[in-house]
């Protein structure tokens, strides 16, 4: 267990500067508190309840909304946002709505069920509309997004046009131009959600090779897991042929498709390429390219940014985080008998 | 959104039966009142808070104790446990202890942090010291576990035992007889955990088999993840290259088998035949034979009996879920010329 000693060491401040921090007591600079907020949260250190009253809020907890956590991005990221707030001493609260198993529309956020039991809400890729957005900041506690989040509030996410576009021109630089996508989009709420994003990478970077591609080679109501991305794909491939590869908004929806494409007989990457989001481990079950991510790392920045907020500090900038193409054998330049068309 | 009509058509009762059930009103027989809160939870209805007391107890939340959440089969448990308490009107508090990225011992449970916040407590894949299911127990609100409990506390799990014998009785059956062992098992308290019981089933069909199994075919301090499973797997088959086939007590694990094989130029199954247990979907992108078990049901089912024992029911009995072998391709008879030895 972490002493307050080990907290001021790796922060590079005092132990006096450590307690004020954790206290929020003036005197100490903004930046300085955020950071010891961190440490502590890295290190697992637990304010005694006597000594410190950075948990001076009603309750010791944040309320965590998002749907189920059973897949991989939302289990990452509650877990590091979890890992962040034991450590200093709060609670979660877990709200899992629309759940994958869960037939029809969600229901709608109430925010009557976190009121006065949360010192703050963290939202984790949950798209929300604006009145749910509304009565969530109404409840007058600080307020976080995972994932995506609307403009105004503090967001901690990638750059999902950004990664979108990486996996395309990546197989764009392999020679493919029949590339199609699979994705999930069924909330309509999705203008600012993960997958719209990703799609819109898609279609920039086909549109800077000059293909249009057309929605034909899109699917776009998968669920968001294996079982989905397979289904998913057997209807794409039925129906076009002519793709050479496919990005897949997700590494869970592209192991599906590569299951698609064995299914069907055709070879990865010979017959097809398949390009994912995430940096699954299991990915490499299957040699599988992707856009990597943290999601560890943004549930844990997020929870301590929240909680800097809960004890009186500014709302932090909202930060975009870094993505990077991993390449392994899912892809590689179609076949010559099947090479690009325009 | 299911209606009371739904649930009395789905149960085989009268809305006034589901009525007095939801209330907890006395003339309805235990066993009816189970049977409506389990499709009340399966519909996803939820009573009206001015109809149905229920949720009478002060908080209407359940506390969900597991270490992390990242892995499938916590993940599973959680969601099917939130999906049924969800349905019914109450919040899950999640606790995750023992992080997978936590280093050393984890902190010992604080029956304190639910005092006053929990109807009840579900304990989810944790090995608790006695004292802390005592400290549990003194809270005096409804406890009961899934995956691994104490004797004497009511347990949703499947026979680990008798698992680890399923999987290794598969291997002796192709012809195996030098089968090795990962399992992760740092926890001093596993005595009645889930690996240590699988690791007493693949003792036990060795022996049936007289094959004395040797410690050295064993690597017991695996992280319960893919990594993990490969970094175990990478000693166990440097160490034992007798071996012609390995249970891992996780598919998760399993996988990680498959590819340190592959690292080292074993073919899997010509090489060396895998099982796990778990029945993770991703399984099938490598074709892993498994022992699968049904993690969401037992998170469920664990739920809507808490809630039972909330509402004033005697504790259910235990109940010990079927598990099922699933065979894929990474099993098959040892090569020849790696034949059966004793």
């Amino acid at each position: 267990m972490a002493s307050i000693d080990d907290v001021a060491r790796a922060a590079g401040v005092s132990t006096a500067t450590v307690s004020r921090a954790l206290r929020n007591l003036p005197n100490v600079q903004p930046a300085t508190r955020v950071r010891v907020l961190s440490v502590a949260a890295e290190l697992g250190y637990v304010p005694s309840p006597h000594a410190a009253t950075l948990a001076s809020g009603r309750t010791r907890t944040v309320g965590v909304l998002t749907p189920g956590i059973a897949r991989w991005f939302f289990g990452e990221v509650v877990d590091g946002a979890e890992h962040a707030l034991r450590g200093l001493g709060f609670d979660v609260l877990l709200y899992a709505l629309g759940s994958p198993r869960t037939d029809g529309p969600r229901p709608p956020v109430d925010p009557n069920v976190l009121r006065r039991r949360v010192d703050g809400t963290l939202v984790v890729g949950l798209p929300l509309e604006a009145a749910e957005v509304s009565s969530l900041v109404g409840l007058g506690v600080p307020l976080a997004f995972v994932g995506s989040g609307p403009s105004g509030q503090v967001t901690h996410r990638i750059d999902d046009v950004a990664a979108g576009a990486l996996a395309t021109r990546h197989l764009l630089g392999l020679g493919h131009r029949a590339v199609g996508h699979v994705t999930g989009a069924r909330d309509p709420l999705s203008v600012w959600s993960p997958a719209a994003g990703r799609r819109e990478g898609w279609r920039r970077a086909l549109a800077e090779a000059g293909v249009d591609g057309p929605p034909t080679w899109v699917v776009d109501d998968a669920e968001f897991d294996l079982a989905g991305g397979r289904a998913a794909a057997h209807r794409l491939l039925a129906a076009r042929p002519e793709l050479t590869a496919v990005f897949a908004a997700s590494d869970e929806l592209a192991m599906g498709v590569v299951l698609a494409a064995r299914d069907r007989g055709l070879r990865v990457p010979d017959d097809l390429s398949v390009v994912g989001v995430d940096g699954h481990p299991h990915g490499e079950l299957v040699g599988l390219t992707t856009v990597s991510q943290d999601a560890f790392s943004q549930g844990h920045d997020a929870a301590v940014g929240l909680l800097g907020m809960v004890v009186g500090e500014r709302a932090p900038e909202s930060v975009t985080y870094p993505t990077r193409l991993v390449v392994r054998e899912s892809t590689s330049a179609p076949r010559a008998d099947r090479g690009p068309r325009r």
